[in-house]
């Protein structure tokens, strides 16, 4: 059969990934496909190093409009990553017939509304499997594996520089900003790590999961957006003895008011299975209500499992390159007349447990006064650990673990904990799910 | 659309689960699908069971042959299991054109061959998500999500009873023959769990997945299978103190040579995530070039789950219904005339590290023999736990853990080490993967 054009924009890490193992796996992808895929033309700014990767076997242009015009490429892959040009690309792409594969969740977690609306329209495909968690399939068990089932959340460890960093802090002991600057070092974040460290990557990729598990509209702009700077080693080593780890999740979680969307430091129990993914992995775990709980792990970053994920995508376009577009798998999971807009609660509103680190006078009373301001707020305690003073100090930790509690109520009760006398500076809160 | 009319051949457990799941979720489906699914027709033996739970809402017949002739029906749903009348039936629906869809690891692992050939003919779809792991989405990982990948390994912890026979094994150190019983009072185990415990229900899984992995036909003949009935609470806790935990593994392994392709006891390291799979808990890790690691965990058994497997499959299908099928993802994952015989491997061949263990005499000397007999069979030593002998004992245990060695060399040392006067009875063997 007729090979599949594939235009390729950017060559960088994932491109070149792309590019590599597309020519080394050829052959056994051609046996699964039904047909060759092959990139025949790549659009890059930097001309020599396009040259040198595909060794003369593309055809290279530093224009990119003119490929996603060009009438001979199939599907255009999309490697630039940003919201600028590479939003113009997609665009222009669908615009010109061409189904268009992405790794780039900030450009769909912001303006997917507009690009899936275009690709519907124009009767191609939008495949973003690249865009989360790597290589892992999570978005085709999302829209595919588990289509039986009404999602009731979704929770995941879905940025490997973060997870790094914490699993790090908690490994020896060290300060938030010391184990930065090495990940820096080992090259596991980036010399601007915000969007990283301050969970936005993370919030990207679980709106896409939103969207998908529940069939509602892509609006990143409702994410309650947390990250791990301000997370202390002190509230690590606690978590630890009352059980947890502290992981940077993303959770979207179907409520009867409507859907829970947010990034923040949890503790979770260790003993669950994705509290034991370490380092720069990723995991996805999937409450849905007919299998019950999934998880799906693996790297969530890096060349050739991105490509990964690429290339899967690619097959499955290439599978279904004639085919009407009502065959199609639809992009978010539901068929595009099918979502609705069940409203994205804010964060006040979230329902989940907490964990509350606070510094008192070891005084009596003072843990009644405590206590009962957490009842006023109908606030319940799950656990509690509570310090000796250290030699000669007056003032010693107090610790608690709440059971379900709306965040909003938290939040007044931690107000007013800060004003007793005998409780010293700010309360630390810390979300806690229990994934069971 | 016009809904898509499915045939359900048995309406016991998991036919059960599937009419509750379609019923309950049928908007949510419908809303994916682009169209609904009903099961408009049922046919089992038990004529009243499966009118009270269709409460009228589906044609009844006893006779599941006049079902899958029914020119009313798109897709067979095939839940009766077994070798025996469900291969007739399958074939009968195949050739009736009709798709279908089944949970029956059994007659695709010993008749998958015939099956898949033809539905291939008759240009209709055998899918079988449900047939492993239950509704974690691992088939179709291997078959899509995975597609860019030259895969080298696969390994699971796929039988549930099994699983959670070792790991109250383990947790209470008690003797294989108390736990089963235990099992089976709980509902774990069946009253006959040969198929289960003897390793057959694992092989069957692994052989499927073998095929989807490597591009190879279907054929449990050439399966090894060893199961769990001779495992001893002595072995499972000298393991844990060397850091390993045992876990019934299906494994299938692409060699230069050919395909590993066996389901026996193994050690596994316990720092491993996939080790830490307890209960009656699924689990598949995958070991394919481009993405690295990725691991599938989830509940392998039930009712629910599996209907949540059976129901992706009817998506999947409905989604594709007039397709041409050209355009359809291949049954096995390579198009059909892509598949190739590479040969599955004796046992004999097989490379793995080993867990041995042996009484000996406490005598000077005795190590010393042993391990010349390993070196001279070319086979190293990677850790070794030597026990005092107790209180007024002459004899003690030697375990001893090996690098990679060929099963074959394994097995002549072991015949040389028994031969020697100071070794008592037999070499305890069981095999390891460090899987990494």
């Amino acid at each position: 059969m007729k090979p599949i054009n594939v235009g390729l924009l950017g060559i960088g890490t994932v491109g070149g990934g792309t590019w590599t193992v597309l020519s080394r796996n050829a052959e056994e992808i051609a046996r699964r496909a039904g047909r060759p895929i092959r990139i025949t033309a790549v659009a890059d700014r930097d001309v020599a190093l396009a040259q040198r990767v595909t060794g003369g076997a593309a055809r290279i242009t530093a224009d990119a409009f003119e490929l996603v015009r060009d009438p001979e490429i199939d599907v255009v892959v999309e490697l630039i990553g940003g919201y600028g040009i590479a939003k113009d690309l997609v665009l222009t792409a669908i615009e010109n017939g061409k189904h268009v594969v992405t790794a780039n969740k900030a450009l769909l977690a912001v303006h997917g509304k507009e690009i899936f609306a275009a690709a519907q329209a124009k009767g191609v495909t939008v495949a973003f499997e690249a865009a989360v968690a790597g290589g892992i399939p999570i978005i085709k068990a999302l829209r595919e594996g588990l289509s039986a089932n009404r999602i009731e959340w979704v929770a995941g460890i879905i940025n490997g520089t973060t997870n790094f960093i914490l699993s790090e802090m908690r490994d020896k002991g060290l300060p938030f900003a010391d184990v930065l600057k090495q990940a820096q070092a080992l090259g596991y974040a980036e010399a601007d790590p915000t969007f990283d460290i301050e969970g936005v990557d993370a919030a990207h990729k679980i709106t896409l999961m939103s969207a998908l598990a529940f069939g509602i509209p892509v609006q990143f702009d409702k994410a309650y957006v947390e990250g791990i700077t301000k997370l202390e080693a002190t509230d690590i080593k606690y978590a630890e003895q009352l059980g947890y780890r502290i992981k940077l999740l993303g959770i979207a979680r179907r409520r009867q008011a409507g859907i829970e969307l947010r990034v923040h430091p949890t503790l979770i129990p260790t003993k669950r299975l994705i509290a034991n993914v370490e380092g720069a992995m990723n995991a996805v775990l999937v409450q849905a209500d007919a299998v019950g709980s999934t998880l799906y792990y693996g790297k969530g970053a890096g060349a050739e499992p991105t490509a990964s994920a690429v290339i899967a995508d690619l097959v499955d376009i290439t599978r279904l390159a004639t085919a009407g577009a009502e065959h199609r798998v639809p992009h978010l999971a539901f068929q595009a007349d099918q979502l609705v807009d069940l409203p994205i609660l804010p964060i006040e509103e979230v329902q989940t447990a907490y964990y509350l680190r606070m510094r008192v006078e070891d005084k009596t009373g003072v843990l009644a006064d405590i206590t009962r301001i957490l009842a006023d707020g109908k606030i319940s305690i799950d656990a509690m650990l509570q310090k000796e003073p250290g030699e000669g100090e007056s003032q010693t930790d107090i610790i608690l673990l709440t059971h379900l509690a709306i965040e909003g109520q938290v939040n007044a009760a931690i107000a007013r904990i800060e004003g007793l006398a005998t409780v010293v500076g700010k309360v630390t809160r810390i979300r806690l799910e229990e994934l069971n």
